[in-house]
């Protein structure tokens, strides 16, 4: 029996509202059960350095958590002058899970940055994240198709293919389970990470062995749950995106 | 006329969420109009060292805001490694604030550290802050109060016997007016910024030229507009405690 | 009876010399009793970024304070890595108050900094910065004018058309007075700073309860002794100016 | 065909010299062909705040890359005053990858820091820090064990009972293969480190797509070429340490 | 010809003012013709970790430079967020110097913190730091004993039983000099400073070619010079602390 | 007689291991006994802003040392977030003595970097550096002038002309001593390090007094001893660079 009560493959509820923020390009508030994350899509014209004059474009993601999202209160990152390695490595990972759908030479000459700040948290924020930001960038991008097309200049094709979410599973009392809340995560043996895509293509895998490693099989089953959950998922960005 | 179309002594929609977070002992989403500041309470029994071993507690505030909350993205502070010099002095203004109205005697040695962070950007997020810190302060010493007394060992009185609130005023186009907006901050040619109690007191004023300088006449009608925003402010509150 | 022995609207001895420093385009040594501040400005053709090509110059300040100016020795905000909410704080009032006063149009493309280093604490240091720091930027502008004229490309006009000076007044022991030294600070109940002009407009306000909130009767005597106070310290900077 | 020249299940030599440094309780010069990863094991009494008087010790591990490690100089993290993304992420993983096969109560409360500095790198420069780290610490532990019975107070077990290492696969050219180096990975589709424990279990995955996803069956391929490539390392570890 | 007009044996005039600071248990600024350098010496009863509990002292020096100091403006340390390398090895320099001379057991759990702040910079910092470190140290150590003796419980001795003074030199125009200021000592082909006792002992020597190499020969005519120049400074220590 | 059993003007043994590092331009594994320092030579074409445009190069050095390089476990700079004052010191003297025999003229507009990172350290890390700094400096520049001549552009001249080597000396258990090791090193009375060119230069001398202050006869005959071992560095050097 799972401590949250569901069924091994069950989900959290899902929740995202499209168009949270007033000012950013895109934008979702996501809710996997109590984990709340703001994702924001911001569109800027400035590319890095090392980008310029290529007539491509990049997505990167910059992620952060309010000090009292979590059960006890954590130190500001601001405050302490560095973001923990945690964060850094959140973060990259949720960049590179939307630059694995997104066509750079489509999208041109343009950064978006996705900020993804988590508003209240109970486990999954990383994977709340991906989700989530996929719904800021789809609408961030259907603008920038929309004013280009409305200036005569429309975009050679959408740099949005396909969808990208992900989930974390993992293995609680031996049994492999779906979505993990907090204090799932907190027991859990074996915890990983799926970024997949909607047409089935795999994008990251991270599984780790908080106690006794695991095995082959243990692996496969996680990701066959990952598949169901992500399904879910790429229904709840349809209906966000109204699509 | 104001850019808002609001009368001169005319706040913004007050709307005040207690209760917002899942964690925190205290909390609430306060917005005024267009400005959403979520406000968290967190008690520990840490005391900075200074402070240990006296009887007293210690009420204190972090600002932030995040890197969208505004019409252009800012940088995220915890990336540049450093907090703004703005950001400091609000949250100086803020815990200075809420200070003034807290008896540390009564609280006993306990730090209530208040969160501050900008979820979106309209003019005026500094005195949300503080308006909205007194709603989640307010719930997290009813809590202590209860939690005292179901011990057996009840607080000698309540820490916190006054409502502190503020709010911005300015002159726009000549004329005095009462809660700016950004659009008006940014054309306004004075700005005031008024922390007042429920009982008539002023606990800080921040009044400064940011134009031509002014004169004693207009401070006294940005006062007098103050107390006008700062009594809504407090029905506000009242109601989001349940009072 | 104040702790100085002074009269309630008395000044310290005021003392500014000017060109204190050797290599400084224009320099005092402001010195409001043991308070002293060594205030130089230095006049650069490089401008911030987003000042650059508009025909506008920029008047900034920094402010720091000599590890044993106070008391007790304080740590060097050099070798702590940062500089303290409190220093920002006040070298962006600095830099608010001088640019309260002078025509960035007729200064033309040039940053002047004003840098205001206590070499000795003893209360109003912010205060003593902003007043002294009039002084060096004159004698500065004095400075570029003359040079200016000796090309044959003479300023359109004067860019510092007015004075400005500022003060500290307080509540001690009930009763508003003038001008405080540390001592009679650390007991204050209410504590504002005021910036004035010397054609008499208010250019900033900061009025801080420590203890009890004060009302409006007080605001308007503290100001009243703020005008007081400052006419001394335009006479002074007009001596030191040579005016 | 590969760069390399290698068969697609084909290591690069490994060379593990033990004993490098003359100081640390172990240590391991391992190189993965021209990927040469300095190791040294420290022991100290001190453990992190968190961990002390509960009788468990603690392994943990840095990660650094001299700035001419690489094709071209990268910049000195110590002089840029921050470890970067990377480095965090990889260290975060060395440690973790070493924890999961040392059992802490045994070890008693011992820190052991495990530094691993990348002398020279040509791809997979995180894999070999594990592989060679497992050296330097069986070493150590080795020393802590001799030195307890030696005092007559022998640990209760070895704490290191199993070995671990690790490698990086990918998929060059559409063919899944082993042990990448700089330029295979430069070109690589898929890329993905596995650690693995001598007993056939898995301990970390991390699995990214760089361009296309990738699917399930890809990512058991990698996973058997892993192990092909891990029981090498794993006889290297063992003659490396005398077993 | 110097280029100061002096014979290159020749000190610029050297002034010593005892006890500038009110605060400060010992004081002195010093002057070097128009090299003014403020040395403060705070004693405190608190020592570094690595000392405590030992039954002995310290003596440690931290060195700033004041931004406008210099002919142009130099970046402002604490805004930079940390020192220069330069000011850090000036720092140890005057730090390691003062300690020679003084006895640690003699002085006691007391630690001495010497602040060097340049108030206007013309050449030779560092050796003008030292030599007016010695008077700050001297009257600090003064107090110290006369206080110690006020309660009945005299120091065994004075832990400073010798003057130490520094000075700088350098080949001019292929002339062995003494004393250079800044234009001397921007062309200046060998550049040297010595670190002397009163009894004739050598505490520290750096020399260092800043064109071609120097000989044994030069490196012996510059000492000579520098104890010419320590001898003045000597007695200058003396008058000030009115032995 | 000395701890190591050496004579007075014995050295340890040198061994120099030219073109360790497969990337480096230019490359040297030196060894003084157990200190081992791996340096680099990097070569780019990007100057310092001050340099650009100016048709002369530039050489700069940075130093590091490997957390377990020494006796107990030292922090990683690059974890710290700062590299100590120690650290900052010695590569600004492995910098100014490298560039006092290269024309910076005949380099032409090249910047070549020096990393000298301490792999294992028993005493004398910053002469080893500079000593085995030289080699790496004379291949890269070896490098450089044959690709220039391939390219029918050779140099003017050789940019290097000269050796420089240095080496550190003290006076231990009061006999003058050469090349000291960590254990001499600690309980030196008079510590000296020295910078000698291969034409009998000096290019910089740094002399402490450990304990009491020495005298000049000390100085000279610590400067002889280092003669004669950098005569035996200058040889080492030569071989391996094959000259």
């Amino acid at each position: 029996m799972r401590p949250s009560g569901r069924a091994p493959d069950q989900m959290r509820t899902i929740e995202m509202i499209p168009g949270f923020s007033a000012h950013a390009e895109g934008s979702c508030l996501v809710k996997f059960g109590q984990t709340h994350v703001l994702v924001t899509a911001s569109v800027e014209d400035r590319l890095p350095p090392w980008l310029r004059g290529k007539g491509s474009g990049w997505v990167t993601a910059e992620y952060g958590m309010l000090p009292r999202a979590t059960h006890t209160r954590g130190s500001r990152e601001a405050a302490k002058g560095k973001q923990s390695g945690r964060t850094q490595e959140i973060q990259r990972l949720i960049g590179r899970s939307l630059r694995a759908v997104t066509d750079m030479k489509l999208l041109g000459e343009r950064q978006i940055t996705l900020d993804c700040d988590v508003i209240q948290a109970d486990g999954g924020t990383r994977t709340a994240s991906i989700s989530g930001a996929w719904v800021a960038l789809r609408l961030a991008i259907d603008g920038i198709m929309a004013q280009a097309a409305a200036k005569g200049t429309p975009l050679a094709g959408d740099p949005l293919s396909q969808q990208v979410a992900a989930i974390s599973c993992g293995v609680h009392s031996g049994q492999p389970v779906l979505d993990l809340d907090y204090i799932e995560d907190s027991a859990a043996g074996t915890d990983a990470n799926f970024v997949l895509t909607s047409t089935g293509g795999i994008v990251e895998v991270q599984a780790t062995a908080e106690g006794a490693p695991f095995d082959e099989e243990t692996l496969l089953r996680l990701l066959r749950l990952a598949r169901i959950g992500c399904n879910d998922v790429f229904a709840a960005q349809l209906k966000a995106t109204g699509r």
